[in-house]
């Protein structure tokens, strides 16, 4: 049921590799079955003998291992099956960093202000204008609608392929004010561990966040071993278009799905069909799919980012502008749920520290 | 490059095998290397040397077969990475059959029969009325409003869970009136040794479907090793709800997205985000996904199923009432798209026969 019984059959069967390796002559027949047994080793400790390595040890870390170790145990009560392990993410604030704003919307910025050539009518027309006067501060301090248009203005009118191409070319030229890095180094190494530790135990990883889904796609795979179509997020309506012969999908103005809060398991539900096992987040906007997660029968597990390290990271929480943290900390807390104190619990926050 | 070329060096490979097995003793650390490479033939004979044993030796095969190879070959320049290959199938039609009515049609059916006692209203009213007084062809004959109002009838108002319990339920029980058989007993045999084929060739196999998602997930991955997550089809609006301190999710009576035609591209990129490498289908309904494979750059693949066999199956296409082949077929033609004809091509079209 537990690591500790794996490590030990583990180390028995090791000596037994180890030492009919020696004897240089051995039965074919009986070397078949040993050898299947030592590589089968092999792959086991490999993620069992150190897990997490930029996790301190503790009850988060203590918790994640106990609830892997209870779902894969073959025989044990708790087992589940390999292709019933889903696990779903949030994305910003648990994944990777979402200060001093949401990075989609550093996007959004920089985007208005390298199409502000082709657009002389915002010179007068507001967010537009306060924000190519570099007083970011007015520009998002307008009203929703102000918002809604930043984001039809840089989210629509082109195709699917047009704006995974400007994903992509601003992730590998923007850089982040105060780490002066590309956005995607901002990424949680420890969550990244976690990710691959989950993989490695038969899990299937999804995000699940309230970013733009064609915003993520482009580059999930590479940063967090995510392939596009478990990638999940708000998304605005489609148009088949034929253009020269050819079909392209054209992104439009109205809104799909936000899928944030309630929103969650609905995505959940259209996307993957079928409750999670385990939910990670950091913020209110996740509670829902935490409750989701965890009203299933049997082994469940929810875990919450709490951003405590204002020195490598931010500290932040509660009430707070982006990321707060308010009725699902109070949640945690009755129901036991795990909570990451980045501080306490992590090593390291960033690869590159 | 082609397959011949692997089964000849495995054959090699192969007799050595055999050869070893004879000696007895042999030297464990060359035996270690020599079992990895029988293990690996095993596995590779076992989906190289007879893949789609239903189908007949003849066109379609033979392009199915060469276009595996073409981008399972490393070194080819036509070589796609396993992560990059997804391939797509419709449904009705192209895994199962389709007639005299889409299955899920006939569920609405007996879902209808089930419920009238909850509700006495339908005696007079249409097309429920019709219905019940087994006048299936006046019922039928409305007017596309009619059949809405059956659809929210037996597709709203419950939550998730409740819909599905309601689908397994009915697969259990209800029988296929020509073949007296459950409905999942109508899956084309050369249709899931070509998902399996597939599958052992690297590739994700998805289901777009015209069909309702939430009515195909409870069963595809039991009957067509297709997980709930790899399904997409027409959807309804849901709800989250809090039941009892629990979370529910409502179905509703608005749709969401019609995944036919025009729908199944949008389909694609919302649910998988990126473009096929295969498509197949048998109907005008799949015309827009075939066109959507078959215009991305490198080697892609169409599939159309023919409807030929009237003594084994049913001989329909062009015109007919369900299932119409038409404008897709012309393209076919056109595009030198691979066209199968379930009489002349599959030696099985059920594994019952």
């Amino acid at each position: 049921m537990n690591v500790l019984a794996v490590v030990k059959v583990g180390s028995r069967l090791i000596s037994r590799c180890a030492g009919n390796r020696g004897r240089g002559r051995i039965d074919a027949r009986r070397s078949l079955a040993l050898l299947a047994g030592c590589w089968l080793l092999v792959f086991a400790r490999a993620s069992i003998a150190q897990p997490l390595p930029s996790w301190n040890d503790g009850p988060a870390k203590q918790a994640i291992v106990k609830f892997v170790a209870d779902v894969t145990v073959e025989g044990a009560p708790t087992f589940v099956a390999p292709g019933d392990r889903i696990a779903v993410f949030d994305n910003d604030g648990t994944l990777w960093s979402e200060q001093p704003l949401y990075f989609q919307g550093m996007f959004v910025l920089d985007r208005i202000k390298a199409m502000a050539p082709q657009h002389p009518e915002w010179k007068d027309k507001q967010p537009f204008k306060s924000l190519l006067a570099g007083d970011l501060k007015t520009a998002l301090a307008g009203s929703e609608t102000a918002l809604a248009e930043m984001m039809v203005a840089t989210h629509s009118g082109m195709t699917t392929d047009e704006f995974q191409a400007q994903v992509v070319d601003w992730l590998a030229t923007a850089r982040h004010p105060r780490f002066q890095r590309p956005y995607t180094d901002l990424v949680y190494q420890p969550m990244l561990e976690l990710l691959a530790y989950l993989r490695d135990n038969g899990f299937k990883t999804f995000i699940v966040s309230g970013g733009g889904i064609e915003f993520m796609r482009p580059w999930t795979q590479k940063i967090y071993g995510i392939p596009p179509e478990q990638v999940i997020g708000s998304q605005g309506k489609l148009k088949l278009e034929m253009r020269n012969g050819k079909p392209v999908l054209v992104k439009l103005p109205q809104v799909d799905l936000v899928d944030n809060e309630a929103g969650k398991p609905i995505g959940i539900q259209k996307h993957i069909g079928r409750r999670p096992l385990a939910a990670f987040g950091n913020s209110d906007g996740d509670l829902q799919m935490l409750q989701w997660t965890m009203t299933g029968p049997g082994p469940r597990f929810a875990l919450i980012v709490h951003h405590t390290d204002g020195h490598r990271e931010w500290a932040y929480d509660r009430q707070s502008k982006i990321g707060t943290l308010d009725t699902a900390w109070d949640e945690a807390q009755a129901k036991g749920w795990t909570v990451v104190d980045m501080k306490r619990d992590w090593k390291k926050v960033f690869a590159f520290e």
